[in-house]
């Protein structure tokens, strides 16, 4: 049974997801659907790149994601459908898969972009303010029904990409920052298992504190104490036992976090 | 593979839906479950029956909606299931099908209530406050299972029914008012395409603030201005290109808004 | 079909809950998943429990629940399956499953516990802070899939296990506790309809405000009215008619409440 994924940005409180799901349950009834997020800030591409780089290694071959934030809905940015590696998308053409992108073409994968512009695969109006629901709900139905992506519209070479900021290398270690927060108020830096050393003893400093050291797991220390460790997707990130750090250092998206690889005595 | 919907104001902090898909399920295997909102304002029948209309139209025919916004709950209020159309509903009689109602008179198309009353398609248990979980859950599974809708009550054709405040026609265009909000932060009025009309500019009027003419899509303009627009339902729409006008102008539901027709000039 | 359920405290801004998704439907594609609900407050088990323990009745035999609360992540908190009467759970054993135990128990119900330590049924790299999706949700869907309990660890007898704090009984009554607020502000607290004599009119008082006897039902009392009903899961509640009591009493979890039968005159 295919699975369709949804991302967006459409929040909860109206019916815009459910009626996601109506129209592809009524093009193609079997498949299953899991909703990745809708809670992504308005209109903000790069949080739901990352999202989806992040939830796509966990679904099996075949997959369908619907990703949709889309500031630029109605104006003439493209509706895109692709391949990538085993997985299949459908967005606009703004940078949302530009994450599982980079990292499907680092290990050499199959990368295919399709323009939609084949009428017949959506909805039979159009509106200038929802193509998730007239246009990426119906296009992902076709593609789990077995339309091949070539149906769908034509190749382009030319997907518009975006980039996480890459962390800094200064002489002491990395200028890095903070690129998400979670619900526990972890903060996920850019930082990731590969830029550090294995044997040297990273010293974390943001807002002003320091943390000497990672532990291997939240629960390694006392409720209330602020750790680093490596997120469950191989970030770099600062949390505090139990408590929220977001909030304790109030940290925002973009802040600044220096990483001392081999720090001065004292 | 039927589908059953689910809107209720019941949130998604408890399990409250999750124990209807629960039920649902135990009774009826197969069908597949979209969640419409959950998050309507506690006991504004009003916002369910609003939300229900704009999505019921995105499912295919014989899905089976079940709303619950439901403050007589366990008083003599009754249970209805409802064909309109090609859709069935389960719902208490408190108005939350009426303006799919409206529609489906107006196409003329079929129309029958039952009023529940036959408990052996609830759970063996009623309580007075979950009758989502123990009368309409139960009887949505049977619906779906095939129990045909008269084997489930008597039918009746009084349901209660509710309407949205219509615009009033002024000799200088509408006065209508904010009916719907959402996570954007857009601004739906209770005018529709059909009340504008073709040739004219319309100069919308709230809080103070003044837009001159509509555009085809919020990218069309420069983040941060305020825009007029047909939304995805057809409402006439005022939002703020990537910000949320709800938040800027200080709008809540019900807020009046001008629409001048033949401004004068000056 | 089998139902899978998940109870988390991840919340639903991020993708954790639909990766789960994705790791379950890669490995049982055809399963039914039911969200109870993601947003138990962090890290709080208790709360977790409670929840679990009234949404359970409601599913099918058979029903495998996956519950995670889990600040012990990555510790050597041992990670469980049990089968507990006829449905199957999967959680950290940290006494998540305790409410539905002693419920299982008091029926002399079928219990048993298994400790996993079978890494095949896992996914291959099982991080250090999410073991939801590395060994939980693998976990379940082979347990869809038909493996059996028993292969998938070795049986156990001392799982941790939490109570719910118990009312005191007192010469003229219940002393008893807040234990949940749901959305609507209702205010469950910990006593049952079992600890009330049926003919006896209960007087509530809680926050300096007393409440004489019971309604049946909320409708039954004008909008703003504060009334106490047992709830849809036989606990005894207090509630404003189509408000807020928790907002209104300003009313936390674990906030006293006496609960008078015998009251004085005057």
């Amino acid at each position: 049974m295919t699975i369709v994924t949804l991302l967006t940005d459409f929040g909860l409180q109206d019916a815009y997801v459910g009626v996601m799901k109506g129209v592809i349950w009524g093009i193609a009834p079997d498949v299953q659907i899991a909703d990745l997020t809708h809670d992504i800030p308005p209109q903000d591409v790069l949080q739901g790149a990352l999202a989806l780089a992040r939830a796509v290694p966990y679904f099996p071959a075949g997959t369908i994601h619907v990703a949709v934030v889309d500031p630029g809905v109605g104006t003439s940015r493209r509706p895109l459908a692709a391949r990538l590696g085993d997985h299949f998308f459908v967005s606009p053409d703004n940078g949302l898969c530009s994450l599982v992108l980079t990292e499907v073409e680092a290990h050499g994968e199959p990368v295919h972009f399709i323009h939609l512009n084949q009428p017949q695969y959506w909805l039979p109006q159009v509106s200038s303010s929802f193509h998730a629901r007239d246009i990426f709900a119906p296009v992902a139905a076709h593609l789990a029904n077995g339309v091949p992506l070539e149906a769908l519209g034509s190749f382009i070479d030319d997907p518009v990409r975006l980039e996480l900021p890459q962390p800094m290398r200064m002489e002491s270690g990395w200028h890095a920052q903070v690129i998400h927060i979670d619900r526990f108020g972890n903060l996920a830096t850019n930082l990731r298992r590969e830029h550090l050393p294995a044997r040297v003893v990273p010293v974390i400093r943001l807002k002003g504190r320091e943390i000497r050291g990672l532990v291997e797991a939240y629960g390694a220390r006392p409720p209330g104490e602020l750790v680093g460790m490596f997120d469950s997707s191989g970030f770099l990130a600062v949390a505090v036992v139990n408590g929220d750090a977001a909030r304790l250092l109030r940290v925002q998206v973009g802040d600044a976090v220096e990483v001392l690889l081999y720090p001065a005595a004292g």
